[in-house]
């Protein structure tokens, strides 16, 4: 039975990678490089610099670029919609891997950003891979850290109250829902400063981008006074670096 | 300035230590072992493991050991008697911590199982040494792999639907709260089988126990169809081994 690897390697420095990762790697032969973005070098370069350091030597590196995505849903609301257009993508993208995994031998890896159970589509598309019984493999998945955790590091901070919960949750998924009562909220994949949309005068926000990146930057305060300051830094850095990676947590004072 | 390290060792298995973590624990001169519990030898053997592999040789280790803990105030209800006696024993705590601190020389180091950003009062000790202004430091958080990811990675699976929320709570909160609709709940902290008190027919459940290590189990199923055995399981396991710590994710099917 061939295998296959799904390795999280941490959500930016490259140092984040586990020894569990690393013993992986030693193991594979053909890694399967998924959505590479030609604008997103950086985190192209951070696999670039851990496959160089830990992998198995040789090894074979396929690139399987995207496919289009139905950018004409519409991102919020109409939840059906945005399911089944994602449900399609991961489709597509499961035809190419499985195409790229018939192509060749020996164990096989894909490297997953932060942990593959949080925000990422690799597990949902080596499942589909599976059921379409193409191709056969056993697949193991190797737990990395998540940019939650790199958030709370580089604040030095616990991400909810004593003994109270945790909601993370999306930028759309703040902008449908608001802020629960009560509890400390964590958003990613936020695009558009959601934060902002926030009410209330007694929330506070830890927000981090490009987290254990050179670049890394940090901003803590009361939202409503540091929410210009942060919106204002990340169009500035955005433009200047053609992308942005962005996370941060909300919570109300009691 | 002398420098602490806290530092997240993964969550069962010493190879989900990060090289991160590794680079830190070669600096250490002496680490501070908080709340060693005598029942718990196997998660003191996990850090004994990771020290005697990958720490700067030689090293102290200082054991500080726990003080009482006021069981007296209810698991349930009051939570502001609840978190006052937490925050009492947080302030005992630090009392040891700086003493041991002041005690040492050199640069220091705490490992904490999993993240200490999940359900982890290392932080908070830490903070309330450097209030109490006696002794003088700087800190530094390594991030860690958490043991959400390692039940993920069990089970191969993401925490959440596409696209939806992620909500992450304690044993005694789901008792209290009950399952909130519509979204995925991981558990963590529950020491009575929590899950049994959640109703309804459609509730799907992931467990795992001891994750990482020699013993890991996992189970899933229909929460109706399983819970009687998870419940027979973790009772069986506890009992043999003297201690257990389990996790879970719910999820009612849509
Ligand atoms: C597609 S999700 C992948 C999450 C990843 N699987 C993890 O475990 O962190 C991408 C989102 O993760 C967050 N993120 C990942 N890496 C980050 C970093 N280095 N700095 C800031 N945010 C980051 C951002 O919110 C970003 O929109
Ligand atoms: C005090 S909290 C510490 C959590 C830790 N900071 C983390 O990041 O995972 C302890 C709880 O974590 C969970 N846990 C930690 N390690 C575990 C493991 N190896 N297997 C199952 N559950 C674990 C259990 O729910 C346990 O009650």
């Amino acid at each position: 039975m061939r295998k296959l690897f799904v390795i999280g390697i941490g959500a930016g420095d490259p140092d984040q990678v586990t020894v569990q990762a690393i013993k992986a790697m030693c193991q594979v032969n053909v890694f399967f490089l998924i959505g590479k973005g030609a604008e997103k070098q950086e985190l192209t370069d951070v696999r670039a610099a851990i496959l160089a350091e830990y992998a198995r030597q040789p090894h074979t590196i396929v690139e399987i670029s995207d496919p289009p995505r139905d950018r004409g849903v519409p991102a919020s609301g109409a939840d059906a919609a945005y399911q089944g257009a994602v449900a399609d993508w991961h489709e597509a993208r499961a035809e190419l891997l499985e195409r790229a995994f018939a192509e060749t031998d020996g164990v096989g890896g894909i490297l997953v950003w932060g942990d593959p159970s949080l925000y990422d589509s690799t597990l949902r598309i080596v499942e589909r891979v599976l059921e379409r019984e193409r191709v056969h493999f056993d697949y193991e998945v190797i737990p990395g850290v998540t940019s939650a955790q790199a958030l709370a590091a580089a604040h030095r901070m616990v991400l909810h109250e004593i003994g109270e919960p945790l909601h993370i949750t999306t930028g759309r998924r703040l902008r449908e829902e608001g802020l629960a009562a009560g509890q400390s909220t964590l958003v990613m994949l936020d695009g558009e400063c959601s934060f902002t949309q926030v009410p209330g005068d007694d929330v506070y926000i830890w927000w981090g981008a490009y987290l254990g990146m050179p670049d890394e930057v940090i901003v803590e305060g009361p939202l409503r006074v540091v929410e210009g300051r942060i919106a204002r830094r990340r169009a500035a850095l955005r433009a200047a670096k053609g992308w942005i990676m962005d996370i941060y947590l909300l919570r109300r004072s009691v």
